[in-house]
């Protein structure tokens, strides 16, 4: 509503004012009342009844420290996430976890450097108890902003920044991309295809990097450069990347995309130079998400299940900030009284992927 | 990072006790130091230096009260959310607008009517400024809350509910839905077309029922029951409610659906019963996004510049919250001490819509 910016929201002041007592006393009450009287906190109570005081985060927090809420940051331009139904998916395990612990989600988004201060800045400020962050590339500075804020933090993806080695350990939820990527290899091995080509994700993410390994490991020898190309993980990379490939190696006979959309943008390209997929050039993607399906022919590709990830992380964030309250907690006795990672007995997750084989490879 | 949720960030008491000043004196030294006789300043200011205090938004806000972060509420679950390119572009706009501001963007969904009341705790807590909402179905309680909360709200699409058209009327931003519709109609009737059915959108929210409106005012009659159907502004929802108008209206000779999603769905329909596009049926989407290119037959539609409704949003609550600052505010004399909408001279935004021409009819 177009109410005034500075308007008339009734004070913690205000309340003091009118119940005759302290700032200090109305927020101890407001926060729980320990350690005041029972007529005090019930002259607060009223003063609070009758000037409507909705209590600020500001009066809450200074008491609790706690918000109620946790900020997902992805380190992408909104841009790319809403063209990759990977972040939507991720989001929404996300979400349903947080929802079921009644904890808010705040997105934020990253698309330039000026954006890391301001983010830095909500983030220590205290309006949220915790972060999820995801798809960071290396050298991001939101982890040492995290560390320096003291809040507590799940990445999505194996982090990789300098000080990711040290004690404690980041907490991560991660997929076996390396996996992954040779059963994906391997299937176009045993397809009988000797000039497997590889569309690779930014280099700068761990999880790009893991599934390129996974392909030289299955291939069993140092391939061909002309063999690799970046496709940055969007549909448009993919597609510039397979004309790339293609006018490198026109003998190339299968391609390996790191990505279902890098895979849909080669197809396009494949198509458009007359290559009948999987006849001429069998194709693999990664993900399995919707792209898959819809693609022409479906893709075969590797299945992560990204929602579970989502789900996840949040469940280890939310272990880390109270490990009596968040849902699959298990019952140990003594992680009641746990406090941090470790002491919780929390650790990095591995999920499985799995090929799934349709009809372009 | 795993730090321990209570840990060791260090406390304005802390500050306080160090520094042998009281917690309103370090409080006010952290923002701005009005009233502290310098040697006191430099005292704290050192004490806050050693400790590595990062002043907390609890201390912080009791005494500015602004947070330098804006609400963005969508009133629809993050699937929708990401499988409509609109809610990505007026994103993009919103997001482009608030970082020239230096103003975070905190995003949040709303799926189950429980993400409600915590949404609106969050809200009122004093952990925003203000708030951007879009996507709102009628009887929506957002509104109410953000009034109850005195919380500078604009909307994205002109409100429906029982508080608006009382004063101060809210602040939106629209399209002009219903101009758009009669271009998007005209157009086939001047094709020659006889038979045109519609597609809405969900009809508990204004830019649906503008666009059928639209429909209504350029056939110029009462249109035949068996040409509307609902598709829910989905491609799903497109795809069945082009199945129900052809099993209930074989003979119709055109369609115009509210929005490409719906179009795309619908030409799908098309396909599979083996209508030609355009010549046995031709087809009008709305909106203008990729999805609109990337059809097959490209398709007809009307163009509505979502980018700019979203900046268009963001400046307006931007002036709402500070009419100096705001990136684009008018220099208008009095514009300074105004308080409030009406004071400040805002005014809702109704952008223009325009038909764009392809192969589709």
């Amino acid at each position: 509503m177009v109410s005034e910016p500075n308007g008339p929201r009734p004070t913690l002041e205000a309340v003091a004012a009118l119940a005759g007592v302290s700032r200090a006393t109305v927020s101890r009450v407001v926060n729980g009342g320990a350690g005041v009287r029972a007529a005090v906190q019930e002259r607060v109570r009223q003063a609070v009844a009758e000037l409507g005081y909705v209590p600020n985060s500001a009066a809450r927090s200074l008491v609790t420290r706690r918000t109620g809420a946790v900020a997902v940051v992805i380190a992408e331009p909104e841009t790319r996430v809403f063209s990759d139904p990977f972040f939507g998916r991720q989001l929404r395990g996300i979400s349903r976890e947080l929802a079921a612990a009644d904890t808010q989600l705040l997105l934020m988004f990253v698309e330039h450097r000026d954006d890391y201060d301001r983010i830095g800045r909500y983030l220590s400020a205290g309006h949220v108890d915790g972060a999820l962050m995801f798809s960071l590339h290396r050298d991001d500075p939101l982890p040492a902003m995290a560390e320096r804020a003291g809040l507590p933090t799940v990445y999505g993806g194996r982090p990789d920044w300098a000080g990711a080695g040290r004690a404690p350990r980041p907490l991560y939820v991660d997929t076996d991309n390396r996996g992954g990527a040779r059963q994906a290899v391997r299937h176009l091995l045993a397809r009988g295809r000797r000039r497997i080509a590889v569309i690779t994700g930014p280099l700068d993410q761990t999880s790009a990097v893991d599934r390129l390994d996974g392909y030289r490991e299955a291939l069993g020898t140092e391939p061909d450069p002309r063999l690799i190309a970046d496709g940055g993980f969007t549909a448009g990379g993919g597609e510039r990347a397979m004309a790339e490939l293609l006018d490198a190696a026109p003998d190339l006979d299968a391609v390996f995309a790191c990505s279902d959309l890098m895979a849909n943008g080669a197809l396009r390209t494949l198509r458009a130079r007359g290559r009948r997929v999987p006849d001429d050039v069998a194709v693999v993607g990664y993900d399995d998400l919707e792209p898959a399906a819809w693609a022409d022919p479906p893709l075969t590709t590797v299945r992560q299940d990204v929602e579970e990830m989502g789900r996840l992380m949040a469940r280890l964030l939310l272990r880390l900030l109270d490990p009596r309250k968040a849902p699959g907690a298990e019952g140990s006795p003594g992680a009641e009284e746990a406090r941090g990672a470790d002491a919780a007995g929390l650790a990095p997750v591995i999920t499985q992927a799995r090929l799934v084989v349709r009809e372009s490879a």
